[in-house]
Parts: structure tokens; sequence; C-alpha cells
């Protein structure tokens, strides 16, 4: 059983339904009018609410952000790979999938998730032996996405091989690929990849990659970080899947290129 | 004085030379070898350095990733809004600047500084009142971007109508704008102002906005965190910016409008 904490995430684990509860705990000093979403949703899926005591309830948190809402409940599960194969086969639109490698910090991965959400990606793929991630630290940057997002962990390339059968393209996104975001057609299927800021990406990701592009930036010592990165990609993905749906013969206004 | 920390940290400040440092502190155990551009800075600019046992420098420091790393140096000087007037009118290409409201986290403004810096941004402008950060923790994740990038308080918005006045446009990002900030023109003299998740923007500059202008995202309850959303706007001015220095007719393949 994992804690939950604050209003918007047991919220989010309420509405996304991914997990078991065994109780939801309010602090006899939270303001229930404020909650009436959350007990609306807890009493439609007969959870049980228990009113607490604000010292127990803080001997229990594990933040200071629970503002008297707590949740005990199971894992969110992880997405399967074989059941990313199936949402892939659903989606009426092409996939827009992110794998992450190298990130080191439970926040910047919550601030990845959220992002990622909100720029339509449709999961998040990361490498399982980084799966080491403290869930309350991870869920409350991600503002909900980490309930609501499928989140893929992945041991090797299989999977990544896997959807390039089905015509998915990996991105590798590299410091120094000749082509730019810009440059790249992301609006079709797409597994757009991102390294960590010490290693980038590995060496078993870069040999699966169909393509590498990268993030124009200033030169150095001026950086990005790897969930600014993600930002920005993403937020390029979702420009040109905007423009190309406006029936328009290109996604970019630049030059689009198909080859490595 | 203030205290900086870390090796990245002390560099960019030593290289920016914007501070007045006192001394640099250097652990007995720090490894020299890996220091060897920041003694050279140091020796160059004539700064003591002090070599202190490695309890001295813990007993000091602020955080725990300063590496055996320290200095002691004025803080770094506020860029006036005279300053500002003078640096943009010196600019060879439109000015870029960023107009940050309703921050709360150190750590949060020093990422979106990083991502300023490296998205070719000129000037950070904050709301006096609003700067209350520890220096340790902004520096930190900003990268060395906040000893490099000039950072402007205001107390009100006499600065932006100056910078109007100089033919810059102020856009408001807000949600909900009918235009979106790919619609928009980011490669001509812009101050692009974002405001926080909690309020927006304040009145005061909403009035003043020659424009405004939205990041598309999906439906709530997806989200975007200020510093993303901030390196969004920016990478799309710096995308603009690119397209529209290869003499291209528009900086966008969506036409541009002009309007509020």
């Amino acid at each position: 059983m994992e804690h939950l904490e604050g209003r918007l995430t047991v919220l989010a684990a309420l509405e996304a339904r991914q997990r078991r509860f065994e109780v939801i705990l309010i602090s006899h000093a939270a303001h229930l009018d404020k909650l009436q979403d959350l007990l609306q949703a807890a009493q439609m899926q007969q959870i049980p609410i228990r009113r607490v005591d604000p010292k127990e309830l803080e001997s229990l948190a594990h933040g200071t952000t629970h503002g008297g809402v707590m949740a005990v409940a199971s894992p969110k599960p992880r997405t399967t790979p074989s059941q990313l194969l199936e949402i892939v086969d659903r989606l009426t639109e092409p996939p827009l999938l992110l794998l992450i490698e190298g990130i080191e910090d439970a926040r910047n991965l919550g601030f990845v998730l959220r992002s990622a959400e909100a720029l339509g990606a449709h999961a998040v793929l990361i490498k399982k032996h980084l799966w080491d991630f403290d869930p309350i630290e991870l869920a409350r940057p991600s503002s909900g996405a980490y309930e609501r997002l499928p989140l893929v962990q992945i041991e090797d390339v299989d999977l990544l091989v896997k959807l390039q059968k089905k015509g998915v393209k990996i991105i590798g996104c590299i410091a120094g690929a000749k082509r730019s975001i810009y440059e790249r057609n992301l609006a079709r299927s797409v597994v757009l990849a991102i390294g960590g800021e010490k290693r980038g990406l590995s060496q078993a990701v870069r040999e699966i990659c169909d393509m590498f592009a990268t993030v124009p930036i200033k030169p150095s010592p001026s950086s990005l970080s790897l969930s600014h990165a993600a930002a920005i990609v993403l937020g390029e993905a979702n420009r040109q899947r905007q423009v190309s749906q406006r029936a328009e013969p290109s996604p970019s206004s630049v030059t689009l290129s198909e080859g490595k």
C-alpha cells in the first residue's frame, strides 16, 4: 500500500480509477467545503473516509503540503509493454510517446509527466532500473498526471523494436544533431527519446534511433534541464500536430527531412 | 556578502564579473585537478583562495551540493530599468524579454533563468515585492544563468511603458486567449509576460498588454507549470527567430495576427 497526499493527488487518483483505495484520511482541521468533489468521488466508489486528528495525519504524512488530506491505496499499476502496444493500436491519431533516460530526481520526473500529459503524449517510457522514486515526491509536481498518464517500465529496447514494426519512428534528441526538432516531422507516429543531463541517451537507445534531432539553444555555457528540454520537444510536436490537423500540406514552415 | 556554493556557480560568477569576491574557500577534500578553470579565473582576478577543513566548509554551507567549493562575494547586482533600456538600445537583434509574475519557488525561478538564457532571452523582469528568494536555492538550478543573465526588479509598469515607446510589444501569455503563441510574431521586439499558476497575470500587467497569446494544451485537468510554460513560449520565440533569420517571408507557418 502507498500513501497519497493532498487533495489534488487523491482526487486525480480517484478519477483515474487505477488504484484500489483502502481508506481516505481527512484531518478534523480540513475545510470540507473545499473537498466536495473528492468526498463525492469517494462516496461513489464506496471508499471509507475517516476523520482524524491533525496530529495523527501529520505523523503519517511524508511531506508538508497534504492540506489535511491523505489516502492509503495500492500503487498505481505500471502499463506493461503489451498494454502499451494495445493502446497504440487503439489510437485514432499518430502516437506521441516519450522515452526518458537518466532522470535522477523524482520532482523532475513529476514535471515531465505533467508537461507530457498537457502536450498530448499518450504514454511515457522509462528504463526500469531507473525507477526508484518516492511516489509522493513524484506525484506532487505531476499535478495529477502521474495518476492519469500510462507509464511503461522498459528493461531493454524490445518494446522500441516492436513499436518500429508498427511504423513508429524513434527520434533521439541529442545535442549537436545536424537537424533540429523544427526540421523533423513530429506529427507522425514517434517516440521522442531524451537522455539525462549528464550522460545523454544510452548507446543501446542511440543504436536503435531512426533519426536524431537537436533542440537549438545558445552556445555553452547555457543549457536546458531535461524536463524543460522535454517540454520544448513535446511542445513542438503539439504545434506540428495542430498545424497538420488544419490540413496544411506540411506540419512545419521548414522543410522536413526524413533521413538520419 | 552572500555565499556561493558549488564549482559551477562560483565559476559562472567569476566569469560573469558581476560580483566583488572576498574569498574562495576550497575544502582540503576537494580534487584540485577538477577545479583548474576555477583556480585560474580566481588567480587572474587576484581573489584569495583559502583551503579549509571539510568540517569548516560544511558548517558554513547552506546546501549539500557544494562539492567542497564556496565563495564569499557581494550580491549579484540587479540590472536597473535604465540599464535595461540601454541594453535594449545596444542590441543588434529584436529584444526578447521575459516578465515573470507570481513565482513562488526559488528553484522554479532558477530553472526559468536557465531556460531563458539558453533560448536567447536578453533579460528577465520580476516584480520587486516577489523578490524574496534564497540566492543559493535560486543559483543552483539556474546552472550559472543567474550570474550571467540581466535581472530587473520592477515595481510597476513604468518600464513596460518605456519599452512600448521603443516599439517593444508586450504579449500576455494567458490561458484561453483566442490566438496561440504559434499565431503571434515572437521574432520582433517583445516582452513575453507569464503569470503564476494560481493567479495568472496581474490586472496591472494585463491592462498594458498589446496582445495576448495562449500555449495550447490538452483540456483540464492537465496543466503546465510556470517554468515549463515559459520554456515552451521562449522555445517558440527562438524557433521563429531562427526561421526569420533564414530570411523567410513569415516566421511561422501559420498566419500571424497583429491585433488584440
